[in-house]
């Protein structure tokens, strides 16, 4: 059986990142602001509802450093819609004070090397099917970061033995289940449609964690000969008080 | 024979990446938006005629995440014609409130290592003219990226043989039909015309079925050892009436 | 005698890419439009003049795709002439509804592995003169990339012998002639002047002849394992009642 | 143990770096910069009294050439405090006639190769502490530039054994102390955080020292075989008369 | 004794390579272009005092192509220096007209391998001083370049003895006494300073002897193994009148 045969996958992923337009928002006059923010606040009370009916879920998180001010994490059931909020928000009065920073595409999976060897339908599996469709946690902080797998002369992943492969995978995530109840990480894949083979989305109460996660990882063979990383972003959890507290001028 | 003349072309195209300016858009006033709109459905009716008198073909869909928001793939005969839809698009008012995200020319390409040995011209043969003119569907999805075939000290795909160059592409090719019925694919060649080798347009119903394909073939050697990949888009059909409503305000 | 001081040059050239900013154009008033259009045509007449003198010549196209609306490639006697011609440009009013995309800076030249053991001054020698000084032709298709030659560990082009860089330039040559009457290649040589090592620029009424011509080299050795690319331009040409059609709106 | 439950942290960095719109900042009425002015010379004291409490530190540098005019590095406790110091500044009047260039966030961090060996809680040694939460000099040069180890092939930094690379470490830490008294040097770990592994922030009196320090260290071979750096920024110290000096128009 | 104890260093460098908005220049009125001209003026006499006092040097160049219009090479005894030029002309009404195209910070040095073996300080050598601060010249034309020695594997410019580098180097120096009197070459060190290790700024009467000269280098196994070259600039020499002239509109 082919190896794309082995993956699982669950809800379609979009992290959209923003930066705020602080002296347009300032220049804005505060009735402009008031409608703007509660605009706003609808998407998140509509964003709420979908999370509470498990049909997807939402997470908002601020940026620290210049890269974006904000992003969304949006998990829904197809592309359609993420498109269709990712296209209503952008026609809000709020995204005409952001500019876009950055996103990605990607759709949330468990990879075959980890697969569940029982017999029947995984996605009958409550369990798989939590990790596929999950809530996501309201943990502190956020780390995201796109990755491939290398294809570099001798260095070259997908040149390697199912078996190969196999065992370095779960000597990595062996050093993931070290970090238990510390760091919740979601693996999405986006082979095919995004820049990168994949996207790893990280919550931790504590964000010194991503860092020891990461940097212990890095020295696992897997990171080392096969890593290649993208662009990181880290950020603190937004929760509705503390983004329209954010949005006060 | 070399390489080249063993190359059938067809039909010139043009991917047209364009994102929508949604804060101009809005603050235009009703009737400049009632004449945009109007405007761009007189375009989308004559690229119909344009299709179902079989001189060209396009799609039209909109792109997931912020890279852009719709992509015109346009399929015309020669490159004058391109740069006309290219430059009369340019002058509507619509354009006005759209900005360029990405574009890509390239022409619709035979492999020389997929051709028929039958004799004849192949340029009389039905089934070849099909696949060099051919009409784009209405799937749900489409996905697109541009390739190279890596030239890097021992993984130099132009170094190889014929022979050991379409065994590869043989195998790669039993990939490819292994989803036939899920996914269309359509090469186009674009060395001489734009910054990378090859683009690749995919067209399915499930767009689950991109990243399982792409995924699939990474692990072939010709992917493997010798695909270099540029950016990936995504997205989704954009119908007349659905491209009308995404421009609701 | 090193090999500096084989290399032939003649004429300097300047490409010149712009893009259109259609909105500002079409917001200009028609008077605007008009001394815009005057001023443009007087300067085509000037350049005209040149190329009759032959002083120089100058060539203008249209690019297909989002890189570049038009292409002027000028050439001319000295790096002052040619910055003399941007200046001038620049501060047209139609250069005030253009936005530049990209420029090159290079220098025709005859490379030492092609040049004729003949004795005598070549610069005597007309046939010479007309390879350096060339008249640009009318043909309905360009084509212009820059390239390196590579430095890579084993594929090192400058670590190899003067024998090897001849036997291989010569075989590489063998194809271009194979293109003769249907391509005709200019090539201008940019080390110390741009950021590529050389610049290509190719002319054809029939734009396939492009694609095979760079895909039949790219198996040949100079370019399999050497030849290290820039972005590619393609484009049509642009005479003066079809580049004042283009700006009608 | 592993490597990243050896290594210490102390205050997280944030390197904000921006370049001031002069032709604004002029074109603003002389009230406006008088109220810019006085925001920003009340954040400026503020930051003094967190330093001065020893709850973090700021300093404050400008920088040479066109890559930005102005940095504002801060320490401080938690991501929390350094998103906010952003978010207040990027509210303020000054914001507003500042643009950003490039940012990094870090933490300061003590290696695991250098750790002492003695007994006990390291947070509960004086020295050790002053390491990590470190009061930022007021020293005429600033240097700053994030930096990888190398994973390319057989140079793998982290493909070597702990013992390899304490003692090339500690022959790299060998040339850091001939520099003690000339160079001081805060480094602070970005794995998880930013798009590099580490920052390295150098404070001197003699600019000079800057270049002869990192330039003996290349030479050694860890940054030899197996150091890759970012952009470089270098600056003068800004007290805050000298700030004020600078905004003068 | 350690290299960079060997490398002697002079005066610090300021590239500032600035483009002209000519829509923004020709919509000014022509008072303020004449006050910005006086301005100007002002600024060229001042640095030609600098001059004249051997305080410093400065070269006003055009730049040919898109990637800028003009250059301003200034040579300081400080980095404080340096930025008070670039400050004091960012608040000029000139600058407001110009935009920033690249930058470069280094600071001239004579290279160990080519120092003198004679005793004594060699800041007590006027042949010594007369090269590391240097009147620069006023030939026609100008070239400047970024460069790195390369560390990559086997070519690993850091990993060879100090022997190999010398005689390498030596070979090296040969080629460039060949264009004596042809090309003047200005070496600064940018270690620690900015993003590449070296610039190289070229002066000549011919501009066709860059060519020749970085041409023939590049055959050379210090830049064919470890050369790695940034950005090419080529200009023509602006005296005062041609400054003004440029401006005129």
């Amino acid at each position: 059986m082919n190896e794309a045969a082995l993956t699982l996958e669950g809800w379609y992923a979009l992290h959209d990142f923003r930066s705020i337009n602080w002296p347009a928002w300032k220049a804005a006059d505060e009735e402009e602001r008031a409608v703007a923010l509660e605009e706003l606040n609808e998407f998140l009370a509509d964003w709420d509802q979908v999370d509470e009916a498990k049909q997807g879920s939402t997470a908002v998180y601020s940026i620290v450093g210049q890269k974006a001010d904000v992003v969304f994490m949006h998990l829904r059931e197809t592309l359609e819609d993420l498109n269709e909020i990712e296209n209503a928000f952008n026609k809000t009065t709020f995204a005409k004070y952001t500019t876009k920073s950055y996103s990605y595409v990607s759709v949330v999976e468990l990879s075959n090397y980890l697969a569940a060897s029982g017999g029947g339908d995984p996605m009958e599996n409550p369990h798989v099917v939590a990790r596929l469709k999950p809530q996501l946690p309201k943990s502190r902080h956020i780390c995201f970061y796109p990755m491939n797998k290398k294809r570099d002369l001798s260095d070259n992943w997908y040149m390697l033995s199912m078996d190969e492969r196999k065992s370095m995978m779960q000597s990595h995530g062996l050093i993931g289940r070290g970090y238990a109840g510390k760091v919740k990480q979601i693996i999405t894949g986006s082979v095919g449609f995004d820049d990168w083979e994949w996207g790893v989305t990280l919550f931790a109460d504590d964000a010194l964690q991503f860092k020891k996660l990461v940097y212990e990882m890095r020295f696992d063979e897997v990171s080392a000969r096969f890593g290649e990383f993208g662009p990181f972003y880290v950020g603190n959890l937004l929760d509705h008080p503390s983004l329209n507290q954010l949005m006060k001028v």
